[in-house]
């Protein structure tokens, strides 16, 4: 086993996929994770949204091991579209041209899978209940208390350090103590409440499995996505007010009664009222910070430095891309286990590239929120999507709508999809603007012919009279 | 002596003024520093830009002690303009269109005399060498750390806690951990290195005292403000990699001598390497967050909300002014030491209207910075500033000079600054068109005139022209 150590701090998903890669490298690997070990404890990660895993999530573990994606691929539900619910009716609008699916994925199943993946890799260590109490850049020394044994810490030496321990990341505030960072936390105005909706009563899922469920109402909505146990993993996002104005259970069901009354039934008023009562309602951050690394040390990826809200399913889809990025320039420099010394130049490369990307499809999943909530629904919003995809499938690679390339397309880097998608704004207008112009015209001439004797009477007149002052 | 006691955090200049504030008021207040007191321990505050007291600060002082306030104004030396140097030569540009002047002051001097003052008032104690180490917004329970004294701790109950602990401020991370807070910091690519110029030989200034003295070389530029003394406190604001490619004594004396000979001379070559070699290079943060404050119990004023770049000269007034807005919501709800119940909706309406003023100034300020290091040599800045001077002379309180309204005019909110400013460059460029419009016609007609017989010849045959087509 290689002398160099990679201690990984959080093993999430990001944690537990970055302690893959590094084992896989050659490298000796410790993860580090504050919470207990999930196996035996059973799910206590502090989220539970349903993921959806797309193609940049599934193109990052397919570069580290096509074995394991497979695997993933399979345990997940594909999604080919959103279903929209509207005054009762339901409406299907399909993700992608070429029959690409997102993947609905249970996040615990998929941490257990990830953490035994890790663990059954060569040099691989798990150690629970460490929280990172600080750390020494510097000297590459991180210290360690053990949850549950008062007074206990524990110092271990790692050559590099990375901080995959998410929004509230550990790493990153002493990172922060010790060298200049940016950064900035910003809470949405909405909050969110996980629902669940069950089986139905021979067994079978109670709405399209095919779909990702969604009941826009402008101002917050509810949406479902599909487990394979044919149950539905429901959440309602909605403004803090609106759910402060829901006091009493008398309210919370009136409320779905008027607003969602065909979810309702699926749920059920006690059970509503029961998930109400007990489960949280939690708000939504937003994080940003940069450099991404301390010098020769540490790097952060994932939730640390970019947790996002989930309205483009893209969190954890960016988190994996992370660990592919840093392993481009791993390969770049040539850095391995027997030749780490130019470490620091990979790094600094990540910290150089990956920002605006991380900035992007910050803006972007902020973006969706209304797209979803709202704009969904709008008939200019179809129009759109109806002309994205005829142009779409007569250019293929050379027209690309906007979801295909953040969902479908992970050769494209996010800050080009921006880039990419203002180009085809523009070509849309001015399509727009042409249609109407030969519309507008088209109706002039007609008027002109009808009326063309006395217009030109009157242009006659007007330029005489401007003649006789010449 | 009042029931109701407000813990002050930070003995700075606001944590002094707020006390002040305070007690006058008629409450009981502790303020806890976790510095030395500075009166036995010498200056050890963290930075020493020499301050430039203008309209909003001394409003502030003087609405809650209008003697303190000429006390201020009788010890700094006010300066009526910048004072460019280029070139070797000087130009001074004046600030005021009135003969307002803005103060320079020591900013340790003025914090011994704030904390003497409050000190002397009744009520207020002082407790230094404590450190927050954790508060518990809802209980009103604040622990404190005592700094050499290992494991002891005090734990207070305070009504209300001000945090006046500057842009690291804890009690603004105690309040990130209670509750929802959006904030933000970020470094600027610059950073500065206090320097000073002495008495000339015959015991006087050596540049004009009435001017606050720019040297501006566009990506950098030095500054010196005059103290009572004689001397000058300067200051070399540039960015980090021009620091960093400083890398002998050689190279420093080399760079002065190469940008700024004539501060070079008065600063002396021994003495600019000593200072070098001594003083820090200091890192420029900017810092964001709101809410302000937490339900009935605690409320952030100065640096703790919005440490800003020092280019506006108005981090402390605007610190100052935190203080008086407060006061006047104080007011506006009637609360009192007799009174305290509804002190939530106070901070509320603090934090609801303060936030828009400070977001404000931090784009001011780091505009400024533009401005001085850059704008003031270039034509178009001084015709800009002469048509201010023309229209603020000629339409008094309608027209307002920019700086003017930021550092003369305390009855201007920030926002209202901005806003006001928008809408004099639309008049201004509004101005601007009509006049080369105007010189245009007037060389057109001029044309005209010369050549009219063959223009009316060409407009004729054009216009039979296109009479003949109708």
């Amino acid at each position: 086993m290689s002398d160099i150590h990679i201690a990984i701090v959080g093993a999430g998903l990001v944690g537990s996929l970055a302690a893959i890669s590094f084992s896989r490298q050659g490298y000796r690997v410790s993860v580090f994770e504050s919470r207990p070990d999930p196996r035996h404890a059973g799910n206590t990660a502090g989220r539970s949204i349903n993921l959806a895993v797309s193609a940049r999530g599934l193109g990052a573990i397919r570069s580290i091991d096509p074995d394991l994606c497979d695997k993933i691929i399979r345990s997940s539900i594909p999604m080919k579209g959103r279903m929209i619910h509207v005054d009762g009716a339901q409406q299907s609008q399909i993700y992608g041209l070429f029959g690409e699916c997102i993947n609905s994925i249970d996040r615990s199943q998929l941490n257990l899978d990830l953490i035994n993946e890790a663990e059954t890799s060569t040099g691989v260590s798990f150690f629970f209940n460490h929280k990172l109490l600080s750390a020494d850049f510097v000297s590459h020394k991180l210290r360690f208390g053990v949850t549950g044994q008062q007074h206990e810490t524990e110092e271990i030496q790692a050559d590099l350090t990375v901080g995959c321990d998410g929004a509230y990341s550990a790493v990153r505030k002493a990172m922060m103590k010790s060298q200049r960072m940016d950064f900035s936390q910003e809470y949405v105005e909405h909050a969110y409440l996980e629902l669940s909706i069950l089986p139905s009563e021979d067994g079978d899922y109670r709405l399209d499995k095919e779909h990702l469920h969604i009941w826009p109402r402008q101002e917050f909505m509810l949406i479902a996505l599909p487990n394979p146990d044919k149950s539905f993993t429901s959440t309602l996002f909605a403004p803090f007010t609106l759910f402060n104005s829901l006091k009493t259970s008398q309210d919370v069901v009136q409320f779905f009664r008027s607003q969602f009354p065909d979810a309702l039934e699926m749920i059920g008023e006690g059970r509503l009222i029961h998930i109400w009562e007990h489960n949280p309602v939690s708000p939504l951050i937003q994080i940003k910070c940069t450099p991404y690394h301390f010098g020769d040390s540490a790097i952060l990826l994932g939730d640390a430095t970019h947790a996002m809200v989930p309205f483009y399913g893209q969190g954890m889809n960016c988190g994996f891309e992370d660990i592919r990025v840093l392993n481009t320039l791993l390969q770049k420099h040539n850095i391995s286990p027997d030749s780490f010394v130019n470490i620091d130049k990979a790094l600094t490369g990540y910290t150089t590239c990956r920002h605006e990307d991380l900035l992007a499809i910050l803006k972007l999943a902020m973006g969706n929120y209304v797209e979803m909530r709202s704009s969904v629904t709008s008939k200019l919003y179809l129009i759109r999507k109806r002309l994205d995809g005829i142009l779409g499938r007569l250019f293929r690679d050379r027209w690309v709508p906007m979801y295909s390339m953040v969902s479908f397309r992970d050769d494209l880097r996010y800050s080009d999809v921006i880039k990419r998608q203002k180009r085809q704004d523009k070509i849309v207008e001015v399509i727009l603007t042409a249609t109407s112009s030969i519309a507008g015209l088209g109706l002039l001439s007609l008027i002109f012919t009808h009326y063309q004797s006395s217009w030109r009477l009157l242009l006659r007149k007007t330029l005489s009279q401007i003649l006789r002052y010449l």
